[in-house]
């Protein structure tokens, strides 16, 4: 059964856990690390029972389950779905787009989102987050039945974006990356050989304020995960405890112009003219992120056989 | 003055050491990474004495200064001679463009460069690496006199590209981060309080197959170490040991097409079309990288008193 791994603080100590309903199993030892954790605390989380679940789960502060150590890549335009709304054509999309967000962005599943002073334009990104398992380190072809062997579990993440940062800086690196803009968690679930074949079932649901905004299933995605874990491991070495997010569906506040405005943007404006429209008009979209406006994010099968809990996220003007 | 720091294997180990002319001091203890390095080994290399130089250079085999378990921040167009020759105007460049590497392409200052099979537009770009002394975990303002506090040392970088995956996938990440594309080295050399104000006469060259190709003076770049310093405190966090690579001068053999063919592309073409133009004028280029060229980079200031020494890399096909 697919195990709710928590990461938490109690009593000023940091520890790991396993999630029982609303009650947490402490488990024993402390891992300073998501790479401690996979190599050494995923047999006693498999050995974890509802009898030795102590903790109220209210009772702890969440902390995310990938630690800042660990590597977060991320993958764009995955979604033919936001591919769409993002002005493109999916069938024309040829390639895997990689990318990077720092490690220190990463924040607890119900952390407070801090909007920098300059930031006008916040968006949302829910995905779904792959928990490396074990170090990859040369190129080597990985099926999509095999994923267990590389993976120790999976994780929400919320790819918050400063689309005013992001967009006319062309890479993506720094709009993404700003404190906070990486809420993970609550859970880091474990899954058997049999529950990764049900990854395409995850169904994903973001809300703002109770509204819906995203709602898609993961196996929508374009580059799978065992086809991003191929090339990966062609690229660059993952060490246990990295972060994949794989990417976001449609239903983001960010959207592409319409046909008319593209094309004079493209014909007509220069760089700069073309970003200051797309400021502009942004500022008018009340889809984008304000303070006090709190974010909702769920991923699970329908049958809530397989359940990585509920994200809840509120922006606060830094 | 200037210490030159090594990070060597000698007979199976992994050391640490200060290099005088051509004999090392192996400093005692093992640092595994470059933060345990920055942390316990600063005092030892500055207390090091050209007496104790007992290892000739040429019997240890060069690693890294930058560990792979550090982050590798870039950034990018930095350089007003690189914007111009990129297509771009160096007035209309209104911020520091950053990305990142994945840190496991880090390459000794000698280690042949791999050129994936499927690379076919391979180009050097030879920079100045800023390394990371203290952690810096939140915004401050940070002043140009103050570098010697926030950084241990400077090193040479060559941020090895995939042009044909780089500027086509839009995103730097892929096309920059394939195994051995991160040459470093040899030396971490520490700068004393009054040498890191000379940080602008750093003169770089960068020469393929002993024929000139790079050939300026870091104080050209367009955003400078303590901006992009105080830039990076706003936006994430930086620790020990952790590599910023400040850019390149002109002289790479990625070139932007003369004016007509940049408004043919821009107006006529596809996305597609675009970068099929790009490619296939890029492969009667002569100037990118072939198996069995030689790239040699050094940066030191024009009197020798601070010399980062030499890099030395053969292309190889993978």
């Amino acid at each position: 059964m697919a195990i709710q791994v928590i990461h938490f603080e109690y009593q000023g100590q940091r520890r790991w856990g396993v999630a029982h309903g609303r009650m947490v199993d402490p488990l024993p030892g402390s891992f300073a690390s998501t790479a401690d954790f996979v190599r050494d605390g995923i047999e006693l989380a498999q050995r974890s029972a509802r009898a030795q679940a102590v903790l109220p789960l209210d009772a702890v502060t969440l902390l995310s389950p990938i630690t800042t150590d660990r590597q977060f890549v991320c993958q764009g335009i995955n979604y033919a779905s936001h591919v769409r709304e993002s002005g493109m054509d999916p069938d024309r999309i040829g390639f895997n787009t990689l990318f990077t967000k720092a490690s220190s962005c990463l924040a607890a599943a119900d952390a407070d989102v801090l909007r920098p002073a300059h930031v006008r334009l916040l968006d949302y990104e829910i995905e779904l987050g792959l928990v490396l398992r074990r170090p990859l380190t040369a190129a080597c072809e990985i099926g999509p039945d095999s994923l267990h062997e590389w993976l120790a579990g999976v994780t929400i993440v919320n790819d918050v974006s400063a689309r005013d940062v992001q967009l006319p800086q062309a890479q993506f690196y720094k709009g993404k990356s700003y404190r906070t803009f990486g809420p993970a968690g609550p859970f880091l679930v474990l899954l058997s050989a049999d529950e990764w074949r049900r990854w395409p079932e995850l169904h994903m649901r973001l809300c703002v304020n109770g509204q819906p905004r995203q709602d898609a299933y993961c196996g929508d995605m374009l580059f799978q995960p065992h086809q991003t874990l191929t090339e990966l491991s062609a690229l660059q070495d993952l060490r246990p405890g990295d972060l994949i997010a794989t990417g976001t569906p449609a239903g983001c506040a960010a959207r592409a112009p319409g046909k008319l405005p593209m094309w004079v943007a493209r014909h007509l404006l220069s760089e700069q003219g073309k970003w200051r429209m797309f400021i502009d008009k942004g500022l008018s979209n009340r889809a984008y992120l304000q303070p006090e406006d709190v974010m909702t994010a769920t991923i699970r099968t329908d049958d809530g056989a397989i359940d990585l809990g509920q994200q809840r996220n509120r922006i606060v003007a830094a």
